[in-house]
C-alpha cells in the first residue's frame, strides 16, 4: 500500500528567532506524523521589483501555488522605496480575514479565565489605504476606505466561521455613530450576512464600549468581526488578556482558499540563536492552518500536547516564567503526543 | 467681614439619571462649603438654530462666561437634522483636551490594583472631522485630519498636565507605522513639546502595543496623550480596568481658559426617578473641576470623602454591589466630609 502523496506548505521562518520556533514546528509536525512537507522560503535581502519589497516573487509564488503557508515573525528592513513584508504579502496574496483565536491556557495564570474568543478583522482595506497627504502646511489627512466588496467578504467569512466552529454569536465592531458612511457600511454589509445565518445572533457594538467590555469581562463575547484598524488594535487587546502575542495563533484567509498562519510576535533579535524563544505562538498557528486543512485530528492531537505542556508547568520558557531551551520545551511536546 | 464673592459655574444636570447625581453634587458641594453658585441649563426640546443643535445657545453662554461648568449624562434626541449633544459642546466651546484621571478606588476590587493613569485625548479633529463621502458606489470614504495647531495644543496640555500634577512621563499613542503623515504629525508635535519639559520622560507606543501593555499591565503607564479616536477607545478601556464609566471622571479643556467636567456614562433611563443611580463619577468630575479652580482643599476633602465612603462599603449602590440609594449614599459622604 502507498502513502497518500504528502500536502506541500510553503513556510517562511522569518528572522530573529524565526528560524528556532519554526524548527519546533517541524520536529512536532514530524513527531505526529502530519503529512507535510514544507517549502522553505527566507526573506531576500535586495529589493525585488515585482513585489516592490524584500519577499521574493517565488515565495509569494510557493503561496499562491500551494495556497497554504505558515509565517514566523519577520523583521521589516529599514529604509525607503520598499514596502513593509507584512502588508505585502497581505496586498499580494490577497490575505482579506486575519483569524486570531484568544483562549485562556490551562495553568498559565493571567488576570482572566476561561477566556475563549475569535476576533476577525478585514485585512486589507479602512485605514490602511496608504492614502495620505498634506492639504496645506501644517494640515495633513489620511483616507479610510471602506468597500461593499471587502466588508461582505469578511463578514461572510466570520459568519461561516462561527457556523462551521460551533460558535453562537457574532459582534460587529464599530464607530459609525461617529463614522456613519464607512463603518455604515460595514454594518449594513454584516446586517446582510447576518440575516442568511438564522442561527447566529448577531449584535454590533461600539469599539470604545467593546474595549471596556473586553477588560471587565471578555466572557461577554465570542467572534467578533470589525474593520482593519478596530481589528489590529482588539486582537493585540484580546492577546493581552491570556498573556500576550507569544502565546496567540493568527491565521490569515486569502482569496482562493488561501491560508498562512502566522506568529504575530516580533522576531525578539535578542535572544535570537539562544534557544530561548518560546515557539507556541507559531505552533499553535500552525495548528490553526492543520485545521484549514481539515486534519482535525492532528490538530486536536498537537494543541492538546501544547497545552499539556504548559499546563504540567515543567518545560516552560523564560517568558513563561520557566527556564527550559526551546528545544526542551519541544521535546517535551513530542512527548505528549 | 464679607464673605468672598461666589463662583458661578454652569450646571447641565442632563437627562435620565442627569438631575438625582447632579442633586447629589450640589448636597456634598454644600456641605463643604464650596463657594460655587451653580446655574443650572436643561437641554432645550427644540432645535436652536444658532447651536444646530437642542442645545440652547444661552447654555453655551454660560459656560463661555463662567468659564467652568459641570455636565451630566444627555441623550442626544433622536432625529435628523441636528449635532449631537457632546460634539456641539466639543465645537462650539472648543473643547480641545479631554482629561480622564483613572485610578483604582480603594476598596472597590477589580482584576487590577493601583492602577493609575491619566489619559489625555484630542478632542476636536482626526477621524472626528465629519468629512465622509461616497466615492463610487460600494466604495466610501472617512477623512482623518491632523493639524499641527491641535496636536500641539494637546500636547502642550498633555506635558503642562504632566508637570503641575507631579507625573514623570507622557507617551504619545499612536500608528504612525500605518498612517505616517497624520500621526506622524501628531508624534512630531509631541516631540517638539516633549524637548521643552526635559525633566518630563517621553515616550512614543503604537496603539495597538498600548493596549496590549495596559491589559497586562497597567502600571507601565503615567500620562497618555493621544489622537480623538484613540484617547476615544483607550480611556473607555483604562476606566473598564478600574470599574467603568460609572466611576470615573473627566473634564474637558477648551481655549480661553474654560473646563467642562462630565460624567462621559450614559443617561440610564431604565433607573431614573428612582433613587438609584451612583453619583460617583459626576461627583469625581466636579472634583476635577475644583482642582482646575485651584480650589485644591476642597478637591481633597470631597474625594477623599467619596473614596473612603465607597472603601468603607457599607453604603454603596447596586451597580457597586450594595443597596444604598443615591441619596443615602449622598449622606453617607457627607458624613465623611
Ligand atoms: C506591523 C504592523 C504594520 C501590523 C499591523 O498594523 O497590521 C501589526 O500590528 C499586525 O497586527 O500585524
Ligand atoms: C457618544 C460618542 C459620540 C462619544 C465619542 O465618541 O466621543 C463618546 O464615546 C465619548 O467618549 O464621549
Amino acid at each position: 500500500s502507498s502513502a497518500p502523496a504528502p500536502i506541500i506548505a510553503t513556510l517562511f521562518p522569518g528572522d530573529g528567532v524565526g528560524p528556532e520556533i519554526a524548527e519546533s514546528v517541524k520536529q512536532v509536525f514530524q513527531a505526529a506524523e502530519v503529512p507535510i512537507e514544507w517549502e522553505e522560503h527566507y526573506v531576500g535581502d535586495q529589493i525585488d521589483p515585482r513585489t516592490q519589497s524584500f519577499l521574493t516573487w517565488e515565495s509569494l509564488e510557493s503561496v499562491r501555488r500551494n495556497r497554504v503557508g505558515l509565517k514566523g515573525p519577520m523583521a521589516t528592513p529599514v529604509g525607503k522605496g520598499h514596502r513593509s513584508l507584512n502588508l505585502t504579502l497581505r496586498k499580494e496574496l490577497n490575505l482579506y480575514a486575519n483569524v486570531r483565536p484568544c483562549y485562556s491556557l490551562p495553568g498559565y495564570k493571567t488576570r482572566y479565565d476561561n477566556v475563549n474568543l475569535i476576533t476577525i478583522r478585514e485585512n486589507t482595506e479602512g485605514e490602511y489605504s496608504g492614502l495620505e497627504h498634506q492639504v496645506v502646511r501644517g494640515v495633513v489627512e489620511s483616507l479610510k476606505i471602506i468597500t461593499r466588496q471587502a466588508s461582505l467578504r469578511v463578514a461572510e467569512y466570520a459568519f461561516h466561521y462561527a457556523k462551521t466552529h460551533g460558535r453562537e454569536r457574532v459582534s460587529a465592531i464599530h464607530k459609525a455613530n461617529i463614522m456613519q458612511k464607512t463603518d455604515g457600511l460595514f454594518l449594513k454589509c454584516c446586517r446582510e450576512v447576518a440575516e442568511k445565518y438564522p442561527e447566529i445572533t448577531y449584535e454590533e457594538v461600539v469599539i470604545d464600549n467593546c474595549c471596556m467590555m473586553l477588560v471587565k469581562n471578555p466572557a461577554l463575547f465570542d467572534v467578533l468581526v470589525m474593520p482593519n484598524l478596530y481589528g489590529d488594535i482588539i486582537s493585540d487587546l484580546c492577546a493581552g488578556l491570556v498573556g500576550g502575542l507569544g502565546l496567540t495563533p493568527s491565521c490569515n484567509i486569502g482569496e482562493a482558499g488561501i491560508a498562512l498562519a502566522e506568529a504575530v510576535h516580533g522576531s525578539a533579535p535578542d535572544i535570537a540563536g539562544k534557544n530561548l524563544a518560546n515557539p507556541t505562538a507559531l505552533l499553535l498557528s500552525a495548528v490553526t492552518m492543520l485545521r484549514h486543512l481539515e486534519l482535525y485530528d492532528k490538530a486536536e492531537r498537537i494543541q492538546d500536547a501544547i497545552l499539556n505542556t504548559i499546563a504540567e508547568g515543567k518545560y516552560r520558557t523564560a517568558d513563561l516564567g520557566g527556564s527550559s531551551s526551546t528545544t526542551d520545551f519541544t521535546k517535551a511536546i513530542c512527548g505528549h503526543l
